[in-house]
């Protein structure tokens, strides 16, 4: 039993591994934020999408005008849905990527700018900020996500 | 090569990795029946998004006006897409967590509640039980997805 | 911290894991190319959904016109969104197949039958393909999926 238990710590007693356990971490609580913003912004515009959840207003008519879409909680709900086409990917090549054996410098670059990067894209979604803030945010995590793919495929290539 | 598979089997004999393999692999199959009950009804529904899925109906308008939207069907999408926005972070932040070493009671603890909340909420969701049994099932997996993840930042944190 | 490094570059050598995280990698930068299709449609149709996005086409009316939704690109966001659903079950069932000791020959068949499935799966969406040729690669992935989550529990399974 201890022996087993010191096999599973061993992968995060490495700092390339808690690198990337921190900030995906980070970026997955982040992400989860998204969620709580989607409910405020539906709570305090009053704009439900289900029945059930407009029940505690009245009945009938009083209740439906409730069930509407609002101009806020779209665009929380947007931010949401670019995080799970962005952050999904870093989850599953950034952890392939910190097993390939990178150099301790370069992993936390790329977990650093890739963080950086989904964090200023949500403000700039939210604020929101003019253009080209969310295109460029966007792009930064887009790119150093492939910069990984690349280190993994040269490491691991196996067809 | 057989010194490789041992090393490639010895985290699944671990017995957190194995709870958190077995809780993982159950939250994403409940996952993917959601794509089989939004097909069940679009199918019974006649409620489809795509041209060339209605063709089987024939051609023109008598095609046409099975492209429209159905309550049934958008209320299991959007079950479908919110076990996306939980169970990902699950899936990144468990892994995580089952690596740093956690107790074994713990663990279990951690992974049947969460596998327990995205159930029930899929019920509360689909039959709909009336609030706040989907709000409170929804809250259960956040809550213990958040006490993983404060697991994983005191074990690994690497900034 | 050489011991460490060798540790962490264990996984990758195991080959079964290469096969993994190669096509782990393919299939999320396929799914990452849906971001940039619908970038390309977004310019190219001139629709956007963010009011920020238009601001160069000039003020007022002149650029709310391009706020609308059009065919393509909303093609294309559900194709991605398919991958979601699809891709997120692989990325985690697909990494404890890999750590559950499958044979070699039998794993690569998993990993490339998916791989095919959701590549085919794009190009019957934006063709778009007659039917059944988006329904069937769906359900070749989707099936590899379930076969690969029964092995998993098969060798796993810790409830």
């Amino acid at each position: 039993r201890s022996g087993e238990m010191a096999k599973s710590t061993q992968l995060i007693d490495n700092e390339v591994f808690r690198a990337y356990a921190t900030y995906t971490t980070i970026v997955l609580l982040k992400m989860m934020l998204m969620s709580l913003i989607t409910a405020y912004f539906r709570i305090t515009r009053k704009a439900f999408v289900n029945p059930e959840d407009t029940a505690s207003f009245g009945k009938g008519e009083n209740a439906k005008k409730y069930l509407r879409t609002d101009p806020d909680v779209e665009r929380v709900r947007r931010g949401h849905l670019n995080d799970l086409e962005n952050i999904v990917p870093f989850l599953g090549i950034g952890l392939l990527y910190a097993l390939s054996g990178p150099e301790l410098y370069t992993a936390l670059l790329h977990f650093r700018i890739f963080a950086g990067a989904r964090i200023t894209h949500t403000f700039a979604y939210l604020i929101p900020l003019p253009q080209p803030s969310r295109g460029l945010s966007w792009a930064a995590g887009y790119a150093v996500t492939i910069s990984m793919a690349y280190k993994v495929l040269k490491t691991a290539l196996y067809l």
